[in-house]
């Protein structure tokens, strides 16, 4: 019945930047023989029950890209959804790669949608290659202070 | 045995506004061909479990409606609250749409009124969308930086 | 089997104030013809334990009681028994009320013991409304500014 | 097959005083008819997985005995463990007993030590009360303002 | 069908130490007839769906290695890695031990590695322990104030 493998992409409404554009066009490249499905909710915390979804409807891995506002209150939300992608991820076994960005890391907002770019195309990537090569693929890049989205900072 | 598809509406005793009526009102508009159960608990913490009894009663999709105190205890219960949901639309697979108005959102009371009013109507029509085209529906807004309550901040 | 409905009532030794009582006596007068149920346990993070208890042993709605010290790590715990008792609502289904007085809510005892006392009574009655008729015995109320323990604030 | 009735004692290496030793001291007195079992983990969050380890090997009770920093990441593995436990509770219907002595609830090392005694007897006391009496032999003492490890305060 | 115990070690590509490294070679000393698994994730909230994957795949036990930044939202992190690593040991029992150096530990470079270094060591004995004598191996180790990665504190 499952004809090819899946995989899931899930943005939002509320984000300032079309991430999951972004994310779709890096793992056509990356998953060519990929089933590639791109869902978007209103915010974070309809991002876990969509990614439910997805993987109900057969999904191997799932990137949630979200956006959080700058107030306390989305930073609970933050933790909201934090939880419910782990506890997924927990449940299911599945490769869920959560990514946000928060509106608080830049004032600049040429900066912050460079910031968005940049760690979603990263995460696009790693979640490629944890697809591809499970846990072993990142080995290689074990402790070496990678950031997405920043100038990794190396290793110590 | 189940005739129609079935849509629950769940607010409180303690919100200032009744965002239930309004949700009615607008997803009579939007599912006419839905059967929609409205239930009111006393507060925030006591949503997710009536959730789960309508989902347990057949709903395909749910709308809580939250009114959250000023007070730390509040934000708090927000996280419970948040956390309860999440967990049960990860555990179910179900469209649940956890709308909170914060009391602390602004001093004036008729502003106030107003975010409770335009923030339960646009997650209504949200809920109507995803129920109607997955999570299809909402893909042509992603990014867009769409609010509710509020106006739309717009893409980056 | 099963002969009669069963109600449960959990308190705490820690509390100041002996609210399972009062939430007996409010029940007894309104759910004539359930089993009434009344446990204490010593403290808030005991109280999701002992209503998985209860509602093994039949219980089909809860009435928890808690009494939250004024420390930060008291509030932490106050999360964690939320977490509990929503996450105990969601696999179950079954209602459960969960009341708490904050010891930081008044300086003067008089005042505490009747936030407490009240708040209690409140709640008792929302339970019993709750297991006869459902979610719909509150949407009379819905949106109205409900507040237990201290005037209701009246909707905007 | 299960012979006995069984107990659990679970502490950290982590802490400061020998809490387990304690806990075993009051149990073996007040459950002669029980097997106690005592194991000892690195820290506050390794206790939920051992406590569901004890439960799996037969233990109808437990008590953790945990002893948390004073930063504030001690703080939020608190939560952790808070929620790990009361989860627990929740999963499976035992009686578990969660104690936790904070570093800072005192600047010296000989009220700090005091406290962290008489907390783990007391609330050995109580595991051993809720197992013998189910939830009825506290009943006595709801609303009392029972403090363990300080004077009670007694109730309003 | 399952011809070896095995361990699983759990690292991140956001880690400034390859702290992955350090507890291979102590396990491979410490655990000669257990297969070793080595697996890289990119950062914290990755760790508890590889430790679920793992344990599926046949590991007997997981040492997780975390890297946690200084910012506020990566302290939330911390919290929902946490809560899921919990909830993972909980809802399966194995024994999952959970590392994590702050980078906010310390303000000199060499100190944090030395740090991170050490905990890794100390808690991948740890780990061998509990995989070889259960929860009784810590037993003589209880209360003895352990720090991994400082000085021991020791007893009160």
């Amino acid at each position: 019945m499952k004809e090819k493998k899946c995989v899931g992409i899930i943005d939002t409404t509320f984000s300032r930047v079309d991430m999951g554009s972004i994310a779709l066009k890096v793992l056509r490249d990356l998953l060519p023989d990929y089933m590639i499905i791109r869902h978007t909710v209103p915010g974070i915390k309809d991002l876990p029950g969509e990614a439910r979804r997805l993987i109900d409807s057969g999904c191997d891995g799932i990137i949630t890209l979200g956006w959080v506002g700058k107030k306390q209150v989305d930073k609970y939300s933050y933790i909201a959804l934090s939880v419910g992608l782990v506890m997924l991820s927990v449940l299911t076994g599945k490769i869920i790669i959560d990514v946000t960005v928060h509106e608080d890391e830049s004032d600049n907002e040429e900066e912050l949608k460079k910031i968005a770019i940049e760690r979603t195309k990263a995460h696009a990537e790693n979640l490629a290659i944890l697809l591809k090569e499970d846990g072993e693929g990142l080995v290689k890049k074990a402790g070496q202070g990678v950031r997405q989205g920043y100038e990794n900072v190396g290793p110590l």
